[in-house]
């Protein structure tokens, strides 16, 4: 179950080039494409004509032309010419709305009439040169969900990344957790501590001592439908934390745009948005290189998880404090889905 | 749903070696060998004893043994002994009507008292030394009639062969449709048009020029249950197409027997059968490298387009004028699919 | 089907190492491990916290620690602690009895209650000097029935190991089967024949010649729920077959341990027990190879017998003198099966 009336990123911009791509979303079979203005559009992937994948066709002058037998597509999912054929009897296909944001496609699986560029999530390094972004995509065999209870509490750093950023100190600090309307905040601050590898690795990136204690902080904040930021940094001890000024800290922004394939798979884009040294490709490539390594790690955990609750379908989980976070998200998205079920309930005809 | 009181091509002559060949028709796991005068036979894949497959067993002077526990089993699917027992009460596994015809072994998975040989098609290089037959063998992950809907309409050679046989003048003329009985024609003329790569080879192994323009036909016959010859090929400009005198053309005939597996894959024997230089072995090497290189092209296309329609079994495709040949071979196969059913209800017992 | 109240073998002690091992056995994920006294315990594969497999955790101090959140596990299947948690309202896992015995983790997947090392199968070679013991472990696609079908009735020796130790005169002579109790035996003598190559190989370990008949035999002994045990060997001929004196025989027990992983897999444990030599572990690993080989050729049978049962299942199969042995042990199986539906009937309150 996903919300559909909702911004999900179904891929990034370097992921569209002059072949369609085919993209299962929210259990929908979808082709993107560059238009005729080099708009991006998303289609069904099914060609009117005998059902073949529009994403084994290509794009000529903005229209997206089938593979098979070189029916011609609009970006509207009307049929625009066929060879030989009068096409305009042909049942159009569903055009589904798009968003080019932030270096990625946004693609709106729900009533084309509620989609409005004023729902994409707010992400203020967006065409902001002041900051840098870097990051890669995993398809994981796991519903979306356990991904979103994964990033909304970081215990599972001391376990699952031992190496880089786990430390005994998370597990021994107790979070909170606030809900504001549709958004859940989960916080965690650790003072006075020894910093983790990759955090040393972070300090010395921004030119600080990798020797002394430190003001380490992480700040959960689950945006629906399944989008989870999370700041994160340390400063140098009793600068303020969190709110040391720049030179005393290294700070980022861990970015999580988590995207529904099927009921028990996901389309995984992470990434890592900083406001230092945001012209250095070096070392935009290096964190990507670090963090895609640490990600990795979770892809284990949750496919295994996901058969064990798949074979045991009924079976009971806890939600403990440190679930706080995951279970708030999971009340936000059953709400939306109990919201979107009225509506079309609301929709249908009444019975006499 | 395929027919069954038909012949299919089961495998090439040459695939019956001194093993036993275990192939799935139709549904039915059926195993393939020589009997004790060296004529094919094929029965159920299936020991009589604990269902091991005959297939993993050797061929003894005709006899088949099974490969777990030695069992004999004859062509007519009697057990003819077994080490240490009495077999006479043993039930007999069903042996299924074959015929070697044409390089390849048929079968018939219907009713044994239906088979005549009498009903196998009609090719004329069977036997024929004025004649050369070259082709192969591909597994492909669809229903059957997808492959026939595709050969029937050669308009998609302009998109899925474009570097070979396809050609823009495809797509730019009509094709006309006629069903004579069981059988479906579909035919197209292109005159005066350069000819495309593929076509240029052949006019050159017919030591014809190939720098002129030529009259290109395409005659696509399907005949019952799954069988699809196309004769095709270019002539010199103004000599009478099909119709002009062997040394002013480069003809031939495209062969494609198409055998059910299962609701959802098929055995695609496609090839090719010529009247010129019959005897030139390199040359049908040549022409077979070529021509499977340009039917792998389908593949891909035909798999996910099933992938499709699996994935929305009930959603409706267009019958297009391209796709008059496809519709017109689907119903004479609803024709043979009604007329089975029909006689299998005739054969109940009525009713009290 | 199986029972459930019966010891199993889980794993060999070499696969339980410093991290834990998950296996299904009998449809059910389980974990393995070591506790704090180096006691070998098995629970549900399954952390009562977020439902992650446990078997990708950590033992630390005895205890199984989760590698997804830190919860520290105990082998009686209850929480002991859980970092920043109160745990003592966890519900606990199920805790499997097991026991250490005879080189390997043995399993009882059923009631807790009804589990009592006596029962056990009484191995000889079991902290025995005088035997040595050597084997594998192969996961094979089929119903364990099949592997006991396949060791209780040897004549498929003849067809699927013809260059080991097949040999036409075990088809030729007849064999005699036996219960008593939960027991099977069926046996084969061979007198006056010639070894097989890998008897001649095994004479030839025991500084006997191998150009001389022999006496050869074969007694395989089914205990339940589904182990086979295998009294082999070739003695010189009028010695006294399998009485002969140690010094005129080469005789060893092919020990087959089978353990259902669902209802179409199993965990195969085959090795073979001696009491000559026992101390050669050069011989012991030339053994294993050999016997290795061997018993891969049954792989393929099975899986493809199990295939086709699936696909049939229906299908009648035959029950012959030959399969008297597996015959009788499915009875046993049969009447354990009845016995624990029985007792689950009863335990169940009476309807009003």
């Amino acid at each position: 179950m996903f919300p559909k009336n909702a911004w999900y990123v179904a891929c990034s911009l370097a992921e569209i080039t002059d072949k369609p791509l085919g993209r299962t979303i929210c259990g929908e079979r979808l082709v993107f494409f560059r238009g005729p203005e080099r708009q991006v559009a998303a289609l069904e992937d099914w060609c009117p004509h005998r059902g073949a994948p529009l994403s084994l066709g290509r794009v000529i002058d903005g229209k997206l032309v089938c593979g098979y037998h070189g029916l011609e597509m609009g970006c509207d999912g009307k049929t625009i010419a066929m060879p030989g054929q009068r096409v305009r009897g042909f049942a159009p296909i569903r055009s589904i709305p798009v968003a080019e944001y932030a270096g990625f496609v946004w693609v709106w699986p729900g009533d084309p009439a509620l989609a409005t560029r004023e729902q994409l999530p707010v992400l203020p390094w967006a065409d902001n040169p002041d900051w840098a972004y870097g990051g890669g995509l995993y398809h994981i065999q796991a519903n979306y969900q356990l991904m979103i209870d994964n990033l909304m509490d970081l215990t599972h750093e001391t376990y699952v990344h031992s190496t880089s950023i786990g430390q005994k100190e998370i597990d021994q600090t107790p979070c909170t957790t606030r809900t504001e309307g549709d958004h859940v905040y989960t916080s965690r601050f650790m003072n006075g501590i020894e910093p983790p590898p990759f955090w040393k690795m972070a300090l010395k990136m921004n030119d600080l001592p990798t020797d002394q204690l430190v003001d380490r902080w992480q700040v959960c904040h689950f945006a629906p439908p399944s989008h989870v930021f999370i700041e994160v940094g340390v400063a140098l001890l009793g600068h303020g934390g969190k709110d040391a000024p720049a030179d005393k800290k290294a700070a980022t922004t861990v970015v999580d745009f988590i995207t529904p394939e099927t009921e028990t798979t996901m389309w995984y884009f992470w990434g890592m948005a900083r406001r230092f040294k945001p012209r250095d490709e070096g070392l935009t490539a290096q964190i990507r290189e670090g963090q895609g390594r640490i990600f990795a790690e979770d892809q284990e955990m949750l496919e295994l998880q996901q058969r064990n609750l798949s074979t045991y379908p009924g079976r009971k989980l806890l939600a403990l404090n440190i679930d706080a976070g995951g279970v708030a998200a999971r009340r936000v998205i059953d709400r939306m889905l109990a919201a979107e079920a009225a509506a079309a309930q609301a929709a249908q005809p009444a019975a006499a």
